[in-house]
């Protein structure tokens, strides 16, 4: 068996015994390697003579089965070091934990066509269950405007604004994805059967916890530092005192992702949250879909540490590359093979400095393939 | 005539001869002082030999009889260096001009009971002059909260949000200001004629321009910056993008006092500009009376500069007075014979010491006589 996989089983059977961002887990392993950790705990029962608990329970585990049965499904576990691995969430790894829940996932679960390692410039829009007619009509259209830019929205899949984000993002022709407190395969909330239908075949399904994960209260508290983790910044549309969204917004604010909130009437109680986040200079103020996308680029622009050293400076890139950048326009998508002509360099070459220029968020491919500016192309 | 009697007559005709704020006239009177600069413009055309229109124009003026007049209107000319002088209004002289206008007015045409000098610590409220119900129901909400705490309301008695804070802070049982870009004699606009008139029995009407001057556009931007520095914080209810409430948060900003806006639905034109305010940092948002309070609490507090010396210190008040101030609630207003009886001292004493700490901001006068801890008071 190959390292890597031996890596990715450990994982499996990690994510099995302990609750998503179980802080004690998530430091021994950033520490020592999910490998050792699970060999450690394996063997803690002759450390003391009779079966622990914990090795009794991975005994009873089989990761491989597992992992079998998830890719009959469609069902993908993506784990650190993977291609697809989305490196933003590494910055959990550094931030420490939050009522008793931090640290980067041991893995995610993944259902749907949309590659995780692809949407690290997206944005979030999160907020209350129970909004107001006005909020998901808010949520809705910065949901559409940002998906229409080649922006993936990243939302929870619950009720209210997090589903008026996801039908606001299929609105505009974009991606979307859904993080669940529950395992990818399970329908929750029931109602949204048909939304969750639709965004495993265009779109992305995630979670870190295993297929068949029922969803309960303190799964949604660290679902919400995976979707703060996943997305360049997060909108806060409405959120009463204390509503959950509060909870990703944090998570935002820990991460030095961009956090945003709208405003609404100050007669109404779903915006006393957002209204919270901006006079206490947590969140900027956001009123449009160009004011969402200025905040994401700038958040590039002015990110204090990347560790992915993303943040590159256009002038360092290789010629070819820049050459290639030149050529990709600011808004109306262009395919590779105009930008190639526009370039003057053959398709391939083109192709392969897409690829690279995407990775350092210079440009960004929309859903139907074509090539724009992405928010570290559109800056100075 | 006495010298003090000789500036007024000099002020009240300058006043006749330019535009209010005209930083020409605002500079030279500051920097020559108004006898000077009237001597001297009378005698201009003994310069040229030929009588000039500007003398012209002094020589046909009647200022003592303009006094006359207003006096048997009830209408008085408070002047720097007169008891009733708002000093707080000196800070325009250090502020520069703006839009061709700006400096210390040169006099001020009062209408009402309410002295001047008493609402340095008073909240402009101001806004569109098409506002929604939304809007109207929020200024007149927080007028009322901000008068019923004793803390007088400035504005300019426009249609709208203006009109509403006006309205509000009678609600409230409060004191009112309303500023005027035409003489305090006139009823501008006419729909408002009962509310003026309420507001000249119980209030202060105040103008820049001399008693018969036609309201005039300009004039209305050269009386957004006396309402900005009459007020020690100015909230901005509703405004559109190019709405005159902005010119007076402009001022209420340049002169460094506490500028704070209304957010509202974002889907609202009306609510464009107080986000605009919010978004770029010039102005706090408030949702609540409570938040307009601990602002203008705050901005004496950290009032970068205090020309007046009104910030002091506690500590550092004569003994009498600290011991009058212990004996003032927070909250529910005490007449002066009961603060006597609790402080110990007698009446005469108390009456002089609450005299001295309301001016320094430490006590705030109930409009139905009592004293409360005001902005000064309640800090530690």
């Amino acid at each position: 068996m190959s390292a890597r996989h031996e890596e990715r089983l450990a994982r499996v059977a990690l994510s099995r015994l302990a609750e998503p961002g179980d802080p004690k887990i998530t430091g021994l392993v950033s520490r020592m390697g999910a490998v050792s950790l699970h060999q450690h705990l394996l063997e803690e029962r002759e450390l003391d003579g009779a079966l622990s608990d914990v090795a009794t329970r991975l005994e009873g585990l089989d990761p491989q089965r597992d992992l079998d049965w998830a890719e009959r499904r469609r069902i993908r576990f993506v784990v650190p070091g993977d291609e697809e691995w989305p490196r933003q969430l590494d910055d959990l790894a550094r931030t420490g934990d939050w009522q008793g829940c931090g640290g980067a996932p041991l893995g995610l679960w993944v259902r749907g066509p949309v590659r995780l390692d692809e949407i690290e410039h997206s944005v979030a829009i999160v907020g209350s269950r129970e909004p107001t007619t006005y909020g998901t009509d808010v949520a809705a259209d910065l949901a559409a405007h940002v998906a229409e830019q080649g922006v993936p929205v990243v939302s929870g899949a619950a009720f209210g604004i997090d589903y008026a984000a996801h039908r606001g993002a299929l609105v505009g022709e974009g991606l979307t994805v859904a993080v669940l407190a529950c395992g990818v395969d399970r329908v929750y909330p029931q109602a949204h059967a048909a939304l969750l239908g639709h965004i495993a075949e265009h779109g992305a399904i995630v979670s870190e916890l295993p297929p068949g994960a029922a969803p309960m209260r303190m799964r949604f508290l660290s679902r919400n530092r995976i979707i703060a983790a996943l997305a360049r910044g997060t909108v806060v549309v409405e959120a009463a005192a204390r509503s959950g969204a509060l909870s990703t917004a944090r998570w935002s604010d820990r991460l030095s992702r961009r956090l945003m909130a709208v405003p609404g009437p100050v007669t109404s109680a779903p915006s006393e949250g957002t209204h919270h986040l901006i006079r206490s200079g947590a969140a900027a103020l956001v009123t449009r879909g160009e004011e969402v996308m200025e905040q994401v680029a700038e958040a590039g622009q002015h990110a204090v540490a990347d560790p992915r050293g993303k943040v590159r400076s256009r002038d360092r890139l290789p010629a070819a590359d820049a050459q290639v950048l030149e050529a990709v326009p600011v808004a109306q998508p262009a395919q590779a093979d105009s930008i190639s002509r526009t370039a003057g360099i053959n398709l391939v070459g083109v192709q392969g400095a897409l690829l690279r220029l995407s990775r350092d968020g210079f440009v960004v491919q929309t859903p139907r393939g074509g090539w724009v500016l992405g928010p570290a192309g559109l800056r100075d």
